[in-house]
């Protein structure tokens, strides 16, 4: 199976998109629900929380890792790939991919947690791929809080997303959402800022993870024989309706229950 | 000395008036800053977590607890007094009697994270003094992601109090700021609602403190004796510039470090 660690339910706009794209791939789903946000915490708690999550995955049977979360992808890489021998896929390079490919202007924003752009993980995989494109950073705390708080399209967020953006987008032709929560503002972002290509690292992660699965010969080829396992490390009550809800009508019927787990 | 307890750094407010309210007294905090917020979390994991820090405290040689937090004071303290034999003061009891004193319409509205307004424990607390108030409560969960970003006077926060207030303080002449975090958005709150009297519960808990120490022969009397601790659970590097600014310049000499402990 394919194990997808986020620190809360937010991975689970990353999850839908694999499970769409990879219907014959089992899931285990692990949202470190006890303990988000990882946005603002110290490296060193970042990192200590991101290796016990996959820790768990692993131990349960995971054949790859997929870390949804941002803040993870940006901190924690390096150190998950030295300790784990399966392969292990992030948003970043997925993201920083997309937006290069979407990119005309070469002059490319991202946003994210404060952790994910202090660490400068985008700005560093676009210029990996090519070091004549401009990237410009900013930290946009609030947008989680108000994704949480379903203030999708409210004038409050417009006003703190015109805040954030305003200088940030001017020149710029390509934005990266740099958050799992921040697809669900996309609608908004763009009836502000018409002009800008939106890019959800989520839908890159997927072809990627196609890709990889192949390359390593560990796809699953059988037809209908997926099954799902959806855990939290505190299963509050209103979780299960909210991964129902992100999940989406469609997918509705592959699950049942939330476990809860102590790491 | 006191230990007083926080799931963050916003009970450094009520540490800050505990302090200048009972200048002898020595003082062990202890902000979870690995695992906050709280408010949005289960009861379960709420309580949890509530007692390894009061344990801690206690093991440190605390004579007494504030727990400032208020939403570890509306869920976990019956099961706090259950397991220590110290004093434990928490925020609620102080919120509600402060709020009687004021409110002459008899009707009080409460703010606060989704637990503690879910838990009803300030509704509780003011009902068994007085059954004849009326009380409003809501869950304002954006106002603490707003005061960390420091947005105390921006045109968003203001937008998004009256989404919250408008309704809820029509009728009522006292607001209680449930949460650590709401003081600083207590002149913002004034400009929109010039008719309100704003109640916040860490003066009346200083107060009550010092009664309680009287009572149990535990005051400690000796002048320029005290001695001041300040522990996080994750010691990101912005703490310690945090912690001196809300404690305010005339206290900055009493913090020189801040320790980190693992729990």
């Amino acid at each position: 199976m394919i194990g997808i660690f986020d620190s809360g339910v937010g991975g689970l706009t990353v999850a839908k998109t694999i499970i769409e794209h990879l219907p014959n791939e089992s899931i285990l789903y692990l949202g470190d629900t006890a303990r988000v946000p990882y946005g603002n915490r110290s490296k060193d708690i970042i990192i200590r929380y991101t290796l016990e999550c996959v820790d768990f995955l692993v131990s349960e049977g995971a054949k790859c890792i997929v870390v949804a979360c941002n803040t993870a992808s940006a901190i924690a890489m390096s150190t998950l790939k030295d300790a784990f021998s399966i392969p292990i896929l992030g948003v970043i390079e997925a993201g920083a991919k997309m937006a290069l490919l979407n990119s005309k202007s070469k002059n490319v924003a991202v946003i994210g947690t404060r952790r994910t752009i202090e660490s400068n993980a985008y700005k560093n995989a676009i210029k990996l791929i090519d070091d004549s494109i401009n990237v410009f950073q900013k930290e946009t705390p609030l947008l989680v809080p108000l994704v949480e708080e379903n203030f999708y399209y409210h004038k409050a967020t417009e006003m703190v997303l015109r805040e954030y953006l305003d200088d940030l987008v001017f020149n710029v032709d390509t934005l990266i959402l740099g958050c799992t929560h921040y697809p669900l503002l996309a609608e908004t972002i763009a009836s502000i800022y018409p002009h800008l290509c939106i890019v959800d690292p989520a839908i890159e992660v997927a072809i990627d993870l196609d890709s990889i699965l192949d390359y390593e010969g560990i796809k699953c080829e059988k037809a209908n024989k997926a099954s799902y396992r959806f855990c939290v490390t505190d299963n509050d009550k209103d979780v299960l309706s909210v991964t129902k809800s992100i999940l989406g009508d469609a997918n509705n019927n592959i699950i049942t229950s939330m476990e809860e787990v102590r790491l």
